[in-house]
């Protein structure tokens, strides 16, 4: 790990990192609760960048728990070059391949069915560019109308101060995005997807800064609540069985359309990293 | 399904259909002699074409069973036109979107960690070109030299009498074709792989469908001997678990890479009968 930060990439990777501390201990703290003694097991991992040269690197935690069968909390901060063929696929890289990325990734799949998995995903990107990103979709394999309702409520509120419209546009990109074309579905209920929020100027950075840190308080505020209003409910082992199917559709949208995949699989990420988003004990009937 | 097929069509579709139905009774056969009552379970599904007009169709057969934990046998005879973007990417298709394909596709996961799973697929494609492509691989979880050498030396038989290379070139083609770059390993011990098997003539298809034939005779001929040497070997839970494992593998290589499966998404086939491939009972650890 030998970039060399400037104050906004430091800026938003410690963010992220305290964003993954409290994260990671809210989840630790359900499982408690659940009298489980599981707790987080993080891997260092370093990226070699095209040349050979040190292309900075990441954590990648994982859980193992009573409560969440398995959760992957991934930070990275990276740097160096895309290749030249990628680079033409990414904003502000068409020219020049140089990139800089830092961010936070999170995939919670449940123990109990009746409880959502979750995905939470933000980011800074510089290229020529300089832009934040990101996301958080619930994925309940049974779905509660009242689950979804307070998911989306919160999400609205975070999106409020930043502007009227920020929600419904930010929402409609989610089920935009989060849809499975060959199963003409949506891989769960929904929540917000934003990109390319331009970050050149301070004062667009420091706006886009604020939203992104709302986006993870948001989550980190609601998520929890969902699970410890499900954690508890008895289920048989035909939903556990749904559960297993459902994730089969999870499982097809991150490895055929998900851009983070893809992001990480051509830019040489840690490869256990990028698939800690599939989810344990899948079948496919 | 109201496709007008030539002779050549109409003999190639016949001979896949054919032995489908040889391949079900084998694989049938097997279940009795583990005292299972368990067989195919066909259903037909029609496709249409990108007009809205008929374009053909196949039948999915699917049997689980106590020794196949999950197989499927599909045969399609579909036919119409390519959408243009993909009519770009297909062999003779690059100005006449209109296109005919008939084939057998087949993936069987085994219930036991022993017995190698394995795939064949074989197929005859018209467009402004004609030819036949295919290969087989074997997808052991638990692999045996013995094994390995046993289907690799049916193969080469099946391909030296149409050239002394064939063999070698063909089980190339499969080491090739069948990887994971991201894992950077092979799905499986490897097998054979062909593609346009250039047919226009007369004595072209004769001898590219003799030879099409003869894999499928190969593959029918050894691969039931492999599954009944280790069908009753004990095996243990966490070499089941291995074998989870193992089919996440399997999975993202057919979500992935695979081109027929994304041959089947792009030409409207039928979803089910396409992820037919995926494994029954994944883990991604």
């Amino acid at each position: 790990m030998t970039l060399k930060l400037d104050d906004r990439q430091q800026a938003a990777r410690d963010w992220f990192e305290d964003l993954r501390d409290r994260i990671c201990a809210a989840f630790e703290e359900i499982e408690r609760e659940a009298d489980s003694d599981a707790s987080f097991e993080f891997l260092p991992w370093d990226r070699t960048d095209h040349d050979g040269s040190p292309g900075g690197g990441g954590v990648r935690g994982v859980m193992k728990g009573k409560v969440f069968e398995k959760v992957g909390v991934n930070v990275s901060t990276v740097g160096g070059a895309f290749n030249p063929e990628f680079a033409k696929t990414i904003h502000g890289a068409e020219e020049d391949p140089s990139f800089f990325a830092t961010g936070i990734s999170l995939v919670a799949h449940m123990a109990n069915p009746h409880v959502p998995a979750v995905h939470m995903n933000t980011r800074y990107l510089v290229t020529q560019k300089a832009w934040f990103g990101g996301g958080a979709d619930l994925n309940p394999p049974l779905p509660y109308d009242e689950d979804t309702a307070d998911f989306h409520a919160r999400l609205r509120a975070a999106c409020a101060p930043y502007g009227p419209d920020l929600y419904d546009r930010y929402k409609a990109w989610a089920d935009d995005y989060f849809y499975i074309p060959h199963r003409e579905t949506h891989r769960g209920v929904g929540g917000i997807f934003y990109d390319h929020l331009e970050s050149d100027s301070e004062a667009l950075f420091d706006r886009n800064f604020a939203f992104t840190r709302d986006v993870g308080d948001a989550f980190l505020d609601i998520y929890p609540k969902l699970v410890r209003r499900r954690m508890k409910q008895e289920f048989t082992p035909d939903e556990k069985r749904q559960q297993s199917v459902w994730r089969g559709r999870y499982a097809e949208f991150n490895l055929i359309y998900d851009r983070g995949t893809l992001f990480g699989l051509k830019t040489g990420g840690n490869i256990d990293a990028i698939l800690m988003s599939l989810p344990p004990d899948v079948t496919w009937e």
